[in-house]
């Protein structure tokens, strides 16, 4: 089976490195010319154009672009594959590109790799990348079986964990823990960002540790990622915003009310409830 | 000079360990006998006991309780302690504490060293925990100088950053870097808890990665300390909420009216605020 990549950064890189490794052929597609040289050198891919139709052997391949040209790539790309081709993407939001991708090609398999680096692009790509993290696909009842199994089985070789769900959940359930984090995140920063006495602002900069270092750590991220979260998952990123104010008013009318039983009680129970999320 | 410390957790433990290998005579107090025992086991203190009495012979004096006792500790401590003798506490607010102190006993300088451990008591004090954090002191005018001096050196030997500022600049500092955090990283927890779909929220607590973790780490950090925060530092902490709510409002009307240019550009300017707080 040879392996098309489109898009050769951190994602395509880390996906062409380890699939290579596991004597695969991978193809790669990338947008400029200097990044095919790097993957080529870096051992990410066999070969690498700037044209789609090396892609014309690729019997699966990754959409690995930003999720904002996902579709736009991938109608190029149709003109020049295999009609039995299997495509499949790893984009962070699924519900607007695989409803988009169903009318033009239904043999899709929308992924979403959750892994990742603080830095991105084809230099930090890295062998074992997705090893033990989760891997979503969320294919739908119209996505052929055949297909399903076909990147089951090489997101299975990443060593991935496999999670299965329908785009919809997925985006649902990421709205939660990645998208509202970076929007909470940012807006502890900006909330910060407010003060205007001198002495405090430059205290609190000196001040400022690991408690402030890791609540704003998503929120000082990457602003293009951020923003095609928002804008892709709108109403659940929306849902979720909804949903987190209410709460930071429920917290500033129980210190204005003085209930600090009651704030002790709230806290005890997110300290319990945290670890539902970070079984290890 | 003789130290003594009152309160024999992470934060009182770890000063004995530092001060009693810089050659100092250590006495601590606790509570608990079993305390006194590990205390003296560790090497924390040369000798503990339940009995304040014991501080008569301390020059300095460190109250390292909670700090809804640190006032009552003190006035029980007077009685038995010398006329010279400097107190300094280490509680995490200082306007209350700096106040309610002076009443009784002038020679007292606020302080606050800002490093800690995920785990408290005894068992976890360790040698050089202050090595290369902050420290703050908060003399007021009425302050004697020669204390604060005496003070600031001991604090240096803990190779802590010592910075001097006001009560109330303090307190305004911590809300916005260490206590806005908590709140807003416990409301996180909250509203994410607040998802009833089931598949969503097996999906969720499945999926939840660095980027939750992280977020929501504080807010899922010890109860007692996040209510003594907003208690201690009610009116900065609800500023701070009240201007986080406001950009909550601002990313949510934002994303309402497909602001998406707006929000990436106030990603970009979170994305460089953070580093201001993060020089290193």
């Amino acid at each position: 089976m040879n392996i098309g990549i489109v898009g050769l950064g951190l994602i395509g890189g880390s996906i062409g490195l380890d699939l290579r490794a596991l004597g695969y052929q991978v193809f790669g597609v990338s947008r400029r010319n200097q990044t095919c040289q790097k993957a080529i050198a870096l051992g990410a891919v066999d070969e690498a154009s700037l044209e789609l139709s090396l892609l014309s052997i690729a019997d699966l391949i990754f959409i690995c672009t930003p999720i904002s040209i996902i579709i736009p790539t991938l109608e190029q790309l149709i003109p020049f594959i295999s009609p039995s081709a299997i495509l499949t993407d790893v984009g962070s939001v699924k519900k607007p590109i695989v409803e988009g991708v169903s009318q033009i090609w239904p043999n899709f398999v929308g992924g979403h790799p959750m892994a990742g680096k603080a830095e991105s692009g084809i230099e930090v790509a890295q062998l074992g990348l997705f090893r033990d993290r989760p891997y979503v696909l969320t294919p739908t009842e119209n996505t052929p079986l055949e297909s399903v199994e076909k990147v089951e089985a090489i997101v299975s070789l990443l060593q991935s964990q496999v999670y299965f769900c329908n785009p919809y959940e997925h985006d649902r359930a990421v709205a939660w823990i990645s998208h509202l984090p970076v929007m909470a995140s940012a807006s502890l920063i900006s909330a910060c960002m407010s003060e205007t006495h001198p002495t405090v602002v430059k205290l609190a900069q000196e001040l400022a540790s690991s408690g402030f270092r890791d609540t704003s750590r998503v929120g000082g991220g990457n602003p293009e990622l951020g923003r095609m979260m928002a804008q892709y998952n709108r109403l659940e990123v929306l849902r979720s915003l909804y949903s987190f104010r209410e709460e930071i008013n429920r917290f500033i009318e129980d210190i204005e009310q003085e209930n600090w039983q009651i704030i002790e009680e709230k806290l005890s129970s997110t300290e319990q409830s945290r670890k539902l999320f970070l079984q290890e």
